[in-house]
């Protein structure tokens, strides 16, 4: 119903907030969203969009009208405005910017002087700052008569040229006596952020300072706005969803994309796959002799390969998140490599004789049962050395192992679990 | 070096806050953590130890001298305690619980009679409160001599039977007259966090109010502490971490566990997996004759296993996503299943058309090429939609879809794979 151009919203729409609607905006089609849109608050436009998923918004954007974004982007906050941007074409951009209030323009270029994997391009700038020449009382009346109530407990200051000098904490503006100078309060917080960290390193700042927010400064130490602990959150999930889109090797993020668009995002991950397993099966038919005269071979290959694969994928899991969060470094990766060897031979020994017991039950042949027992141990042992091996290499690389360990993971343990069974059954079978 | 008993550290570790610490310690080896133990800021103990992911913490804990536990579970906050408490054995609990002061015990049984689910359980509980009766100078004389510094800019208000008021504004109270009462400035936040609420619930919540922290209030309207942002990011990062481990069918957290005891764990998932491998062999199994037959299909049929596994984690991992998030429904259900199968479609195609000529120049058999691309495009088209039930049907069940998902659809798809491609294989060179 949400897809007719005329309804009226039932009443509990009327208490969401930005986050909220952003979730039901990325849950409807691209002409529900443009049927909703009249429907919400025009005051959380900029909100709405800014809180959406980039690939909803991307597509979302490419369908609403001028004249709607405009009123968005024009509402907003620059933090806000400058995620609005970053899903538009540059030429709508240029307009857009262009048609800012100067103030406003200003600090959009400035926002946009930085990457979009820089802070320095997301760091809200709408922050109440203090001259450090004013007077405590000054600041307390305005302090007062704020109309938006300032959150955390201290306040920012700068000198004439924007040059960032630290904090005041209300606690010593209370103490203060009136006539005092804010020059003489003023402390340098524990941590500040270099506009052109990324936003990772941000996050993980803001989180460890315990603080709402931490002050952002460029190279010359002006202040060029505060990355709050809020924004560390959307950094982490952005993260961390994109880390499992990888692991599920789909890159799609808006559910409701075109469908030509998301066959083609995943045609890419297809057609890698499909080379890895024409190289398993180029393996598989190099012994394609053994085959025919010991067809149990062929029914049991699969599970070679596959327990390899399980065997690597969770050392890699293990090992592309220690490498993300820290824990994983040049000092213990040794250990590492060698427990995780240990905790692959015991569950290899484990599993082949296991298995090879069912497989003799099977087919009573004891030489199938031996070669497949010793094919999966080996191929075990292999797939934890290469789940510790291949995210080190990719990150020295420079290529994010989350992207393409678990591809390349696979076509290992394919072609050594094959290549090991078929190999040595050709050599006790052929000989 | 570390894990020598006598070293000093280099100069750059005063600076550490508690979350690097915490990663520190889960990047050492529990002989190595506890050498480094002596050596941290003691006032940092309760905090380093809550920071820590819980695995690690738990190993950790499981050594570390019961004196060195007494230091940090006296020094912290209720929140705290209460992480380090959900580490150590029941009998410990009762022990340390008791020698407590009695107003932290209050608080610590207030806080363990949630479920380790409940927001309530992990409320902080040491937020400075105002009673209702209070007057405005007083309070203000509180908050300028508070020795440390409040976050945010509101403070709770409770009533003498500690139930909860709602907050004031730092504003509101420097506007008002000295004399007037709190209860007359005192306002109720637009969202507050029930206790009984889930984890998740309560930090989507936080996320949402664009607040520092929500107070939590019990079923009789009792304030039982806040939950602020930071522990929202904590709740999230270990969902997320956790999809992930499950995504890799692997549930360590402590990259330091004990081998055996990591042996273990895995080798859980290694006998499911070993059952989902039999159970494609037995597939295999039935159509040996073809197989003798004509090698080529033996040769490539993992192709056919491999790309309909890819198509249908490329389905799953957005569905799990999808629920995840909230934004797929019962509304928009059909229309994705729909939309993920014509994209299913469009690659199976598309890819079947590639493999079956490239298997036609390899083994120059149209037959085997036809019943390769065939069965690769309907195992493609099963696993797209596979990719979608098998997360409902989890779901309704009360499974999270991230635990059991791939390791069910990888059978689906192998299953499905083999059959429909030695099926047809002996139907067309047997008949």
């Amino acid at each position: 119903t949400l897809a007719q151009p005329d309804f009226a919203l039932p009443d509990e729409y009327g208490s969401l907030n930005a986050l909220q609607w952003a979730t039901i905006f990325e849950s409807l089609l691209n002409s529900q969203r443009l049927a909703l849109w009249p429907h919400i608050p025009s005051e959380l436009s900029s909100s709405i969009l800014s809180e959406m998923r980039e690939d909803a918004r991307g597509h979302f954007l490419s369908e609403l009208p001028q004249a709607n974004i405009e009123e968005a982007v024009f509402s907003g906050t620059n933090a806000e405005v400058v995620e609005i941007l970053d899903a538009l074409p540059q030429k709508t951009v240029v307009r857009l910017v262009n048609k800012l209030a100067p103030g406003t323009q200003s600090q959009i270029e400035t926002s946009l002087s930085y990457s979009d994997e820089q802070v320095g391009r997301y760091a809200d700038q709408e922050v109440y700052t203090i001259a450090s020449t004013a007077l405590v009382r000054d600041v307390l009346r305005e302090v007062k008569s704020a109309e938006h109530l300032h959150e955390g407990n201290s306040y920012v200051v700068t000198d004439a040229s924007a040059k960032y000098l630290g904090e005041v904490n209300i606690n010593d503006l209370l103490n203060a006596s009136a006539k005092q100078s804010i020059a003489e309060l003023v402390h340098l917080p524990e941590t500040q952020i270099d506009a052109e960290q990324s936003l990772l390193d941000a996050s993980n700042l803001v989180r460890g300072s315990q603080k709402a927010a931490l002050p952002v400064v460029d190279g010359h130490g002006r202040f060029i706005g505060q990355f709050s602990i809020q924004d560390a959150l959307s950094v982490f999930q952005e993260y961390y969803e994109s880390q499992m889109a990888h692991l599920g090797q789909v890159s799609d993020e808006d559910l409701f994309a075109p469908v030509v668009l998301s066959a083609k995002r995943r045609a890419i991950w297809l057609g890698i796959n499909l080379l890895t397993a024409f190289l398993a099966s180029f393996v598989i038919g190099i012994f394609d002799a053994v085959l025919v005269e010991v067809v149990a071979l062929a029914v049991l290959m699969p599970i070679v390969a596959s327990m390899g694969g399980i065997t690597g994928s969770q050392t890699l899991t293990l090992s592309i998140r220690g490498l993300a969060t820290g824990q994983l470094n040049s000092v213990n990766y040794q250990y590492l490599r060698r427990k995780e060897f240990l905790v692959a031979a015991l569950n290899g020994a484990f599993w082949a004789v296991m298995v090879g017991i069912l497989a003799y039950f099977w087919f009573s042949d004891v030489f199938v049962s031996v070669i497949l027992a010793s094919a999966l141990l080996i191929n075990m042992l292999v797939a934890s050395l290469s789940g510790m091996a291949v995210p080190k290499v990719l990150d020295k690389l420079g290529v994010d192992p989350a992207i393409a360990g678990s591809v390349i993971l696979t076509t290992i343990t394919d072609v050594v679990g094959f290549f090991v069974f078929l190999g040595s059954a050709t050599i006790i079978f052929l000989r």
